[in-house]
C-alpha cells in the first residue's frame, strides 16, 4: 500500500512537471523549445535543479548533456551505471510530451528507487542535448557524442538557418566544440540503458496496449533535391515554352508520396517535408527548387529500395519536363537492432505488472539509438492520442503515463539491483 | 543623312548606358535592383544626372516618379505635355532591358527632338518608382499613383517581406505616404503616354516581326491559396493517417498548370509562382503550405473562368485528401484597352520606316495600363531573345532596339509636333 501510494505521488509529480516545462516556449499552437534556446536553456535549467532537490549530483559533460548520478549508500561507485533519459528540446510548435516524459520519469523513478533500497549499481538520469533535428537539421547529436560518434571536424560546421553555429551555442554553455569528443562514455561504465518516450505512431493506440517494447530503431535517410528550370516572365511566357521548376516539384512530391504508400506495410516511409521556390517572386516561373526528403524504416532494403524508386521517378519527370534535378544523400544510417536480453527484461516486467505489450519497431529515430553502439539499450514506448506528435495538440493518457512510469522503474530496479 | 548619322550615335549612347545601368545590382545571375533598394537609388541617381547633362527640368513627385521635362523654346508651357518612360526597378536575378530600355530610349528620343526641333508640346521622360511586384507583393506603385489610383490607407500597410513600409522608403527619399494622392497628374495635363518595352514573350521573334503595338494589357489576378493540414512525426505517422498539406499543394500545382494550358491559346495563363511549406522542418509532416498563384489574361472572360475552375479544382483537392484550402483574391483587375488612335499613329510610323508591326496583347502588366487611365495611351514592344524576360540571359538585339528607337522618337514627334 505504502508502495502504491508512492506511485500515485509520483504520478502526480511528473504530471505537475510536465506543465511547468510545457511553459518553456509555450506558443499559441504548441511547444517551440529548439534546442540551445532561450527556452531550452530555461527547461535544462529547471531540470537541474530538480535533479539537486532529488539529491543526485550533476554533471554537464561536453557535448552539454547533463547527467543526474545516484550513488546508492554503499554501492561500489566503479560499478557501471544504469542510466535512463530523453531529451528536453522540441520541434517547431511541438508537443509537450516529447523527449520530455521520458527526462521526468527518469527522474521521478530514480526518486522512487532511492526511496526503495536494495539497488547495488549507480543509477544516471540524462538530458540529451539537441535531440530534434528542427534547428540544426542534424539530429540527436547529444546522444552521438555520448556515444562517441562525434565527428569534431564536420560538427564544426553545423549551422542553423540564421548562421548561427553549434559551436557558439556550446561557447554559451562554456563548452568547446573541440572537445566533445570527451563526451563519449566508455563501453563499461554503463550497465544498460533505458528510454521511455511516446510511440508518436498510432499502434498502441489502436491496438489498446499499454507498453511497447522497440526490436529496431529507423535511422533516417535525408536527401536533398534540387531541380533547376528556367525563371520566366509568369505573364508572358507560353506554356509550351516553360521549363518550370515547381511544376517538376510537384511531381516529385506525389511521386514521393506514392513510392511511400506502397513500402508503408513493410516498415517505410518517405516523405518531402519542406520545398522553397526561387526567386519566389509572384510575377516570375519558379526557376529552381529546392526540397528535402525524409525516409524512415526499420528494414534497410526498404530504404535502399524506396532511395532507388525516388531516384527512378526524379530521373524521368527531369527528362520529360527538362528540368535537370540532382538529388544529395545528407545521410543514411542503418537502422538500429535494440538489446534483446533487455526487451525480455521489460517484457517480463509488463507480465508482472498486468500490462499489456507488444513487440514493435520505431519508425522516429531516438537517442536509444545511438547509445546502443555502447550499452545494452531498451527503449519503452507509451501509446500517445491518435499518434499525433510533433504537434502542439499531441496529448498522453495519465493511465499511460502511469503505466511507463511503472514499467521504468522496475525495469531499472531489474537492471541496477 | 546627319539625322541617320544621329540615329547611329543615340542608339550607341543607348546601349552605352544600359551597360552602364546594369552594373547597378549586378550579381551572377542577373541583375537584382529590388524597388528603393541601393542598386535601385544608384540607377535613379544615374539617370537624374543623364537628364541634366540633356538639360530637362526635373521633378521628384510624392511617389518618387522622376520626371524629366523640355519645353521647347517658344512653346507655351500650359500645353498638354507628350510623356513617355518606364521603370528602372528588376525582379530578383533579372535582365537589363526590362524597364530601362523603355526609360533609355525615351531619353535618347527627347536628344533626338530637341535637336530636330519643330517640337510644340512639352516632352517628358517618367522614371516610373516601383514597377515590379517582385519587393512590395504589389506592382506598378508609381503609375498608379500617377494615374490617381493611391489608396494612401491600404498603401500605408504595404510591407516587403522583411517588413519594410512602403512609407518608410518614402521617408528616405524625403516623402511622405500621407501625400501620394499629390502624384496625380491631370487628365488635361498630359497628351499622350507611348512607353517602349522588351515583349517579354516570344510572339515577335517567332513572327520575325519589328514592332508589337499593343491593343489590350492584362491586369494580373493574384491569389493566395493555404492549404491546411495536419503536422506530424514524418517517420511516425503511417500514410493512411496522414493529411499532409503538400501533396494536396502539388495536386494544386499540378491543377493549376492544367487549367492554364487550356487557356494558352486564349490568351490567358495561371502559375504558382512562390510556394512554402510549414513547420519547414525536415521531421515534420508539412502541416501547412501557403501559395501564391498569378494568373494574366487578355479577356477578363477567361480570367473569371480560369479563377473558376481553379476554385473548383482545389475545392475537390480539399475534399478528397481532408486537407482544408482557402483562397483569398489579392488582386483582380479588369484588363486594360490602350488608345486606338495613338496605335494607329505607331501603325502608320512603322510603315512610313518600313518597319514591319503587328497588333498584339500583352499578357505582362505595365506602367501603360495605370496612365491609360488619364491619358490616350500607347504600349510599343520589340522582340526579345526567345521571349525571355525576368531572368538574368534577357537579350535584345542592337536592331531591335534600334527600330523601338526609331517609332518611339516617330511617333513622340507626331504626337509632339
Amino acid at each position: 500500500m505504502a508502495i502504491q501510494a508512492n506511485h500515485s505521488q509520483n504520478i502526480e509529480w511528473v504530471l505537475a512537471q510536465l506543465e511547468h516545462v510545457a511553459q518553456f516556449g509555450q506558443d499559441k499552437s504548441g511547444v517551440t523549445r529548439l534546442a540551445f534556446s532561450k527556452a531550452d536553456h530555461q527547461a535544462r535549467q529547471f531540470i537541474t535543479e530538480l535533479m539537486q532537490e532529488i539529491g543526485l549530483t550533476i554533471h554537464t559533460d561536453t557535448i552539454g548533456n547533463i547527467i543526474g548520478r545516484y550513488e546508492p549508500e554503499g554501492s561500489q561507485s566503479h560499478l557501471p551505471a544504469v542510466m535512463t533519459g530523453s531529451h528536453l528540446d522540441t520541434v517547431p510548435s511541438g508537443g509537450k510530451y516529447d523527449g520530455v516524459l521520458g527526462v521526468l520519469c527518469g527522474l521521478a523513478a530514480v526518486k522512487a528507487l532511492k526511496a526503495r533500497g536494495d539497488i547495488k549499481h549507480p543509477l544516471e538520469v540524462v538530458v540529451f542535448a539537441a535531440e530534434e533535428s528542427s534547428r540544426f537539421n542534424f539530429a540527436t547529436i547529444g546522444s552521438k557524442a555520448m556515444a562517441g560518434l562525434a565527428n569534431v571536424h564536420s560538427w564544426k560546421r553545423i549551422k542553423d538557418q540564421e548562421g548561427i553555429s553549434l559551436a557558439s551555442e556550446l561557447v554559451a554553455l562554456g563548452l568547446e566544440i573541440e572537445h566533445v569528443g570527451s563526451a563519449a562514455r566508455s563501453n563499461n561504465s554503463i550497465k544498460g540503458f533505458l528510454e521511455l518516450h511516446i510511440e508518436q505512431g498510432p499502434i498502441l493506440e489502436q491496438g489498446r496496449v499499454s507498453i511497447g517494447i522497440v526490436d529496431k530503431v529507423s535511422s533516417p535517410t535525408k536527401l536533398k533535391i534540387t531541380v533547376t528550370g528556367i525563371p520566366g516572365h509568369s505573364g508572358g511566357t507560353p506554356m509550351e515554352d516553360r521549363q518550370d521548376a515547381l511544376v517538376s516539384a510537384a511531381m516529385i512530391v506525389l511521386a514521393v508520396k506514392n513510392i511511400s504508400a506502397e513500402y508503408d506495410y513493410q516498415g517505410a516511409v518517405a516523405t518531402v517535408t519542406i520545398l522553397r521556390t526561387y526567386p519566389g517572386v509572384i510575377s516570375v516561373i519558379p526557376g529552381e527548387v529546392e526540397m528535402w526528403v525524409d525516409i524512415r524504416g526499420t528494414e534497410h532494403e526498404s530504404i535502399i529500395d524506396i532511395l532507388q524508386e525516388i531516384k527512378d521517378a526524379v530521373s524521368t519527370i527531369a527528362d520529360d519536363n527538362d528540368t535537370p534535378v540532382a538529388i544529395e544523400v545528407l545521410s543514411s544510417e542503418k537502422p538500429i537492432i535494440l538489446d534483446q536480453t533487455i526487451n525480455e527484461t521489460i517484457e517480463t516486467v509488463c507480465q508482472k505488472l498486468k500490462l499489456t505489450s507488444l513487440r514493435l519497431d520505431s519508425r522516429a529515430g531516438h537517442d536509444a539509438m545511438n547509445i546502443a553502439h555502447i550499452a545494452p539499450t531498451g527503449l519503452i514506448f507509451i501509446p500517445c492520442k491518435e499518434g499525433i506528435s510533433h504537434n502542439g495538440s499531441e496529448y498522453v493518457e495519465t493511465e499511460a503515463i502511469a503505466a511507463g512510469l511503472e514499467v521504468l522503474t522496475e525495469t531499472l530496479y531489474q537492471l541496477a539491483k
